[in-house]
């Protein structure tokens, strides 16, 4: 999930593929240019990363083909209250570079607010649709599962699914990623041309069993156990945790498959999970003395760049420096006994003509 | 310049105009979605102001004619160091009220970072181009006026154009327009489609003589006069108001008439000077504290907004309150002498077949 650079790479020869795809299929009725959008692309050194791998492999391609670089058309996406400001600040500096090394003029890129859980972009304009590390938020709290809901508070001691999980706190979370996937697919499909292509990559989990450790352990279940050491130290109230769910889903590749099915106007050319170790989703961005801090220390300062506002609205931000540093020796220990892998899921679809 | 308001409304007949006439033209040959750009949209109140009134006039349009609302594609443009964070945050409200009180749901609004004395969008990508108060900004200091050039200090105790400016400074401005402005149309000519329109409004004077008082007494002239002031009070070195120049040009209608003659590529429907009391001018967002000042504080509250950042650069932040209050008083002598307006220039060009 949290070091871009490692599942870009990893998913570099999908993303080959499919441009390539693209691009000959384009050339028969080739439109001169060619949409491109990038859902979830935050903010910070990693935005233009995807963006710019993709302009090298249509620069790569367009060589091969022996065509000229087409006019390329690329939307970053994010909800409105991401860091636009700080993304658009760094193009100059980025069309500079990518006019010196790729001599490639006619690059336009634009932000998009708002959620991909609805309609984005004008009709049939996007060729190829890229997503990475987002679509395992969900749009809300599971229905049922919010502050106050009838459910709220059935998830005794957890965050998310967990073996301890109620059914129906499962079935409810089922049912939100079913339906989320579902209208995620329904909003790109007019947006997509016919044999246009997206592919996704996110936090997954290799079994069907939603509570397998690969899914769910490496944020949530070592979160709750922390919150759990905080409420022994009267820091944390036991309800706060029985009452926060939290807005996200690890699906296996048969639940993908069967939103795409249900959807209807998408084939999947590839579907893979790959695991990833802990260690290895490391941020490269850590400054000095967090590389000197344990890998535990280090796992908990990653994932608290990722979960940290949605905690400190629920649980206040008196907690956070406890509650990660609890958390990251709860990861060196849970490192020290077992091999640590989180799950990531890699699908690779296609428009139907 | 200032009050958006009063200038769009002053324009909203051209506006009417030009969109009819695309939407007119484009139904012998509808492409099903319009583009539209505004360039130099800012950010605060006033951005989304045009945005809503070009949405009005296609709704209404679109029901003159009896045809559905066409998907409208809205690029907003602005330097990338403009504040979009506080446009897109305020897009999720503004898609409520487009949709509930015109139904359009078919509506997209994308931020463009860049300058439009360069290339924005993709080839043929809009039909429809707006610009309101920011193409009197030129693209630099004109040439050889610029800080340690040549004829940096050429223009003694003057900002801007004067009637003791001597030649070689007028004629540099003369030529940073022409330059600028035919950029600008060689920029936008390959993005608009045949037939498409642009509607620009932006500062201007009356006559071909560019000393003309309200091509420049309102914001230059009182504001040199106010530094001058604060020399003789030992505030400001005399030489630092000779070697500034600001990078702006408030052109007449023949030398806009020039420029396109020359570019080639658009004819002028309409171009019109309107005169603007300074009073006028006045921001309708103003505190309170700031109505019950006199007109002339008020024009130099609206001023400072504008050319604060550039002032500051030059001379440093001690001096503006001094500055301003100066400049304030200036401005009350000089309404309470005489008829105090500045000059909008508005021109609607069409893109030739």
């Amino acid at each position: 999930m949290f070091d871009f650079r490692k599942i870009i790479s990893a998913t570099n020869s999908t993303l080959k593929e499919a441009i390539l795809s693209i691009m000959c299929n384009n050339n028969k009725n080739m439109p001169g240019s060619i949409g491109i959008a990038d859902l979830g692309c935050s903010s910070g050194p990693n935005t233009l990363i995807v963006v710019s791998e993709i302009i090298d492999i249509i620069n790569e391609t367009s060589r091969n083909l022996g065509i000229s670089f087409p006019e390329l058309k690329i939307s970053l996406n994010d909800l409105p209250g991401n860091d636009f400001n700080d993304v658009f600040r760094s193009l100059p500096s980025f069309f500079d570079k990518v006019k010196e090394e790729k001599g490639a003029e006619n690059c336009y890129i634009v932000g998009v607010p708002g959620s991909f859980y609805g309609r984005l972009f004008p009709k049939k304009s996007m060729h190829f649709v890229h997503s990475s590390s987002s679509l395992h938020w969900l749009s809300q709290v599971p229905l049922g599962l919010g502050t106050n809901n009838a459910m709220s508070s059935l998830n005794k001691g957890k965050l998310y699914i967990s073996h301890t999980s109620p059914s129906d706190v499962i079935n409810a979370y089922v049912s939100q990623f079913q339906n989320d996937f579902s209208t995620f697919l329904r909003s790109r499909s007019p947006e997509i041309v016919p044999g246009g292509g997206m592919l996704l990559s996110l936090m997954g989990r290799s079994s069907i069993d939603p509570t397998i450790e690969d899914g769910c352990y490496y944020q949530w279940e070592l979160l709750a156990n922390a919150l759990s050491n905080l409420v022994s130290k009267g820091l944390v109230e036991k309800e706060k945790i029985d009452s926060f769910n939290a807005p996200y889903y690890a699906p296996c590749p048969e639940e993908v498959k069967i939103a795409v099915a249900n959807e209807g106007s998408f084939i999947i050319d590839r579907i893979e999970t790959f695991e990833i170790e802990w260690e290895a989703s490391v941020s490269s961005n850590l400054s000095n003395e967090k590389i000197l801090s344990s890998t535990g220390q280090q796992v908990a300062t990653t994932i608290r760049a990722v979960v940290e506002s949605m905690v400190e609205n629920h649980f206040g931000n008196e907690i956070l420096n406890d509650l990660f540093s609890v958390y990251g020796d709860l990861v060196d220990d849970y490192i020290y006994k077992k091999r640590a892998v989180y799950v990531n899921l890699v699908v690779s679809l296609k428009r139907k003509e």
